[in-house]
């Protein structure tokens, strides 16, 4: 297995991962603390879709204390958004409402452009937008919500982001992102701007992400104590299954592994129906007698993390599917409706998403374009 | 002998370093060119301060065919000023004289605090705005000048900054500039932003600078074109000797080698008496008999170079030593007084420069604040 902020490959082990990058796992007692103060556990946290962490105990020290704490997340707008970019914002849409606290959204407009030497500013700014309002849609809180684009935000963290900069050698870069003498001095430079929205308040950051962007918070965690500022803390996500099977991550240069938040329901049904590895046995009388394997199964495993909330509900079709009574065409045919139903009704928030007030006019955003770090 | 944009040591060879660095020589057919356009050379032309150049050529034809050019100059903020960060400043201003041309002016406040990792941002602030009322102070045209901060101008050239840093590898910067793994990423990145100045028109850049800077015109020069912009041109000078000795390159970081924009009268003529290094003989009767070298007498060089502009006072001068006539004492009386009348007019001139109007209101600093690259 390989993973590093740019590439995932092969079978994932996820206690191994937790091991080689120093992470905690996420346990009952931390999940029971979470739940105490939510009344409930986002499936996410439940399903151990979201497993490791760093400094979460010391997120909820901080809440229970009344020091409080802040969220951080970010895209990098390098083309259309899938379902597995929307994760992350889903479970931090969550936090936001359970704690009440402010968030940080980085779009990453400078890393894709030094990262893709092909990427123009009329593109990247395009997906910007589209992306964006993506995001907007998730429905976070218009006065506790800041979306900026790194390009626009530079002259409000440039010093800051110097301050973390000349703290971090090549050799650091080298050994954490895998740099080589080839590397680009923009890519070099980036992941100092990266680290900066976990300083923007001096309470305690949580990064809610996919395990293969820890990295970046190891070298904010290397030197923001020195700089005056907290430890980030972070919750990781294990990698969304692509339709194709259930190893590596969703990606998006890979059209058919990826469901798109505008593939509408033609395009859906089809994908599921084509691609989506199943689980199931290859004749209706096999499945019959022997039943389908919901580990392996795409679509049950889609369900499982994302669109099946209803612990009862997804318990019968695991049961089902498993005892041979649910086939392998009806259980896509659930994952069907529920994708086509969450994808319509993302379509419609969307439309009414007032963007202005993440980025501009909301609470949060004018007091952040009135501030210089 | 070394010569890095950091570092000047040993006895330099000017001729060994255009080879070096690939650059041309100022011949009398460009002096004769300029001088067609100016009426008159200015001495540090004249004089062979100026002594080698890239594209100059280029930018004369540029000039006569219509096409126009701009020039180019910057300060790194990182103490009080010294006569010799003084003199491309003077020549800058002569040529914008001659030609009416625009000019930017960059304040590498960021060079500054990547470089030393002890410097704060008040401390450098502060270095900043004494340096440029001392760079106001050379009287530029103030609806032709624009100075800047980097810090505060980044947000209008990050694009182009970030254009610069895709196509620049870190291995270019070890070889050209000499970083190595333990060099922090916001000094590997610094060189884009260097470069774009050079990039603020279409026209040809032009840019007087001390020898040692040329390293950073030769990654503009290699990727301008790729991007649309022209390769800048340059006109390099000589170091100014140090006061104690005529090799190596006047110091900011040795006090004692150095004559500041702020030393009094007195501190002038203690300094040059007691540090001046002398070309003069060890007693007066041997002076008389065998006279004085003023290849290397400071006293002398400076007068050379910066303060005696009128060539038939300075031939004088220069038989006089030789000859015995003229004492070390006599010489150095000569230079102090210059220097003097130089240090009060421009403290003169300091206190009525109008910064306000380089760096917003006037002309062209207005454009530059409506315009994003």
């Amino acid at each position: 297995m390989k993973v590093t902020p740019w590439e995932v490959e092969g079978k994932i082990d996820y206690d191994k991962l937790i091991k080689e990058f120093g992470t905690q796992k996420i346990d009952e007692t931390l999940l029971g603390r979470v739940k105490r103060h939510a009344g409930d556990l986002h499936p996410y946290l439940r399903r151990g879709f979201y497993f490791s962490h760093r400094d979460l105990n010391l997120v909820l020290d901080d809440y229970e204390n009344g020091r409080g704490f802040f969220l951080y997340t970010g895209r990098k707008p390098s083309g259309p958004m899938h379902i597995g970019h929307l994760t992350p914002m889903i479970l931090t849409k969550w936090l936001q409402d359970v704690y009440g606290v402010n968030l940080y959204i980085e779009i990453t407009d400078d890393e894709k452009f030094v990262f893709d030497r092909n990427a123009g500013w009329d593109k990247i700014d395009g997906w910007a937008e589209d992306n964006i309002r993506d995001i907007a849609a998730i429905g976070f809180n218009p006065d506790k919500t800041f979306i900026f684009r790194d390009r626009e935000y530079i002259r409000h963290v440039y010093p800051l982001v110097l301050e973390v900069a000349r703290r971090v050698t090549f050799s650091t870069t080298k050994a954490v992102f895998g740099f080589t003498n080839e590397s680009n001095i923009g890519q070099i430079f980036y992941p100092a701007y990266q680290t900066i929205p976990t300083m923007f308040e001096k309470k305690r950051c949580l990064i809610p992400c996919a395990i293969d962007q820890d990295p970046y918070w190891r070298i904010q965690r290397d030197i923001a104590e020195s700089i005056g500022y907290k430890k980030t803390a972070a919750i990781h996500s294990k990698f969304l299954p692509p339709l194709t099977g259930i190893f590596g991550k969703m990606s998006a240069s890979i059209a058919d592994t990826a469901v798109w938040l505008n593939d509408d329901e033609k395009t859906i049904a089809k994908k599921i129906n084509k691609y989506a590895f199943s689980g199931g046995q290859p004749s209706v009388e096999e499945h019959r007698k022997k039943g389908g394997n919901p580990e392996i199964d795409v679509p049950f495993q889609w369900l499982r993390l994302l669109f099946e909330p209803d612990d009862a509900k997804l318990e019968k079709i695991e049961g089902d599917y498993r005892s041979g009574a649910l086939l392998t065409g009806e259980l896509k045919a659930i994952l069907i409706e529920k994708l086509n139903k969450f994808l319509e009704e993302h379509r419609k928030k969307r439309e009414r998403a007032d963007v202005e007030k993440y980025m501009k006019t909301g609470k949060l955003a004018q007091k952040m374009w009135e501030t210089h770090y």
